[in-house]
């Protein structure tokens, strides 16, 4: 997840430690948990910054939530409040009210310790969070909002494969969707080595992976391939040059950038990222690390829409399902975070 | 040049502005400005890191002077005494005698004002500054040094050419060598970009003029060659990620890229390249711009010795002379610094 504090907490530690979520109450089908999955209910704060909220984007899109979910999307420039839905009239979010995801953390447990992060749910009618737990909060949508899916949704966490899922997930989790943090907010070189290395001898063995399959596991999209993507997507944007994680630029990787081309046109992932909320996020709000705040110009996104030619080694994207269709008009992605 | 104080006097300006040479006296064929060519006499202090010091660094074993005119190499770490001479035994040059390349500029005036920058030229005798004239310098090696020149020793500044050759160089330094350093110490986004968008518009223009022809001016190395190689060979080392200069890498652009290889592999250029220096002095100096100080450990040198195939543009490196020799034992750069 992507916390508040201008992502500085890191350099509280001497290596960078991402946080436990606080608060994993999950939302089932049979409420279980005190939670029931209800149309209309919740609603899902995300920033399109955030590689961690990007999961959830994603998710919700390609199983059809979105009349079920509602989206409230937040300023990816934090202040020292932490997410602010600054890009909303009068600074509000028009369906919880609030000016700062804090106050549904506050509703819920006042004077709470720790980071505001998204993706984060709020239920609606009491303006309370109830879940900041990104490692399951797309699991659940998709395997307990079945219910409310579309038809033709995909099966992203399918039973009869999810040790194989569970195992990719973990590694890519550590080595790189993690590791691309502990690179970039490493305070000692030898730190920074260890994670930097560690992203790129990941890479090369998912690139290996994936040279003669078209997704991670079985022959579909799953959560694996979701979870890989939103970091892939950011890779030469912001975490090549931003976090050193610069061995090589993903367009580099004939096998990883040809992966991800393939899924960024596929509906549900490309359609949901903001390169201007991207850059702006990281370059701006980790003055540790950029302390002029300036924004690269680079690199030229244009290249996302070159044809992959990954369909030659089949797998069906949705496979007995289909693809979602067009993004709602409130949700697209405005013309300058576009490649 | 490289000055002292970190390189973050940049800082002082709104815009980054590049300090004129304090010292300038030249030391000519004739002795006309009271220092004449004499071999043995002069000792050219330098950086490895700096590409206005590795201008002379690549004259001087280009034409042969290595016997007439000594060199020293400061550590590519300034401290707030700036260069200085750690990497000699008992951290003195052994020449000069002195710890610090600002004991020669004291020598020269005490209490000059301004920065302490390579290349400098130090006359051994008396142990004072001659000259940190970065823009005539490696000229005046060219021009006035002729006498000591080895025997094949290429024409770099041939006068036939010199119109065109200053041409090319006064775009190239303003766009390129200098425009990198504007965008990388840019305090303010709209300064940044018009020095970003200008380095890459300047790269376009001299890789269509690069594209047909093997070198800048002439069918030879000139010294414009000389002036584009040093900021092209810091491109993805330092000047993407670290100047933020990332519309795209170097490697990314066919032409340039083939022209940089061919440079590097021709004798004199790329066997004076220490990218172990380049990269800890950018990243380890400019505090202002990466506090953490951590060095990236990409991008991957190899291809620097992939085949170019430029010859086949025609053209001759030296024309009717020859390439330099092998390197002194004692000027070969170390073998972490090599690609």
């Amino acid at each position: 997840m992507s916390d508040g504090g201008g992502g500085n907490s890191a350099y509280g530690h001497k290596a960078f430690h991402r946080s436990k979520s606080r608060f994993t109450d999950r939302i089932t089908a049979d409420g279980r948990e005190g939670r029931p999955v209800t149309a209309g209910r919740y609603r899902l704060v995300v920033s399109r910054a955030c590689p961690w909220a990007s999961r959830a984007v994603i998710s919700r899109r390609l199983l059809g939530l979105e009349d079920a979910l509602s989206m409230a999307i937040a300023d990816p420039i934090q202040d020292d409040r932490s997410w602010r839905f600054t890009l909303d009239p009068d600074g509000r979010d028009p369906v919880l009210g609030i000016r700062y995801l804090s106050e549904a953390y506050d509703r819920r447990e006042r004077g709470h310790e720790g980071g505001v992060s998204v993706p984060a749910i709020v239920d609606v009618p009491s303006g309370e969070l109830v879940t900041n737990d990104y490692q399951q909060l797309t699991l659940d949508l998709a395997t307990e909002w079945t219910a409310l899916h579309r038809p033709g949704a995909p099966e992203l966490y399918p039973e009869r494969l999810r040790d194989e899922i569970d195992s990719v997930m973990a590694d890519v989790y550590e080595d790189v969707n993690n590791g691309v943090y502990r690179a970039g907010f490493a305070r000692e070189q030898g730190e920074y080595e260890q994670a930097c290395a560690g992203v790129f001898r990941r890479l090369e063995l998912l690139a290996s992976r994936l040279a003669q399959r078209r997704y991670l596991v079985g022959d579909t999209i799953t959560e694996a391939d979701i979870r890989l993507f939103t970091t892939l997507v950011r890779f030469d944007a912001v975490y090549h040059g931003h976090f050193k994680c610069n061995r090589w630029k993903l367009t580099e990787n004939p096998v990883l950038w040809a992966y991800a081309r393939d899924l960024f046109q596929t509906p549900g992932f490309g359609d949901t990222v903001d390169f201007d909320h991207i850059k702006r996020h990281y370059y701006q709000v980790h003055t540790g690390i950029n302390p002029t705040r300036i924004v690269p110009l680079g690199p030229d996104p244009a290249g996302w829409h070159a044809p992959h030619h990954r369909e030659e080694l089949g797998g069906r994207p949705f496979g007995a399902g289909t693809p979602p269709g067009p993004v709602r008009a409130a949700e697209e992605v405005p013309a300058r975070g576009r490649p």
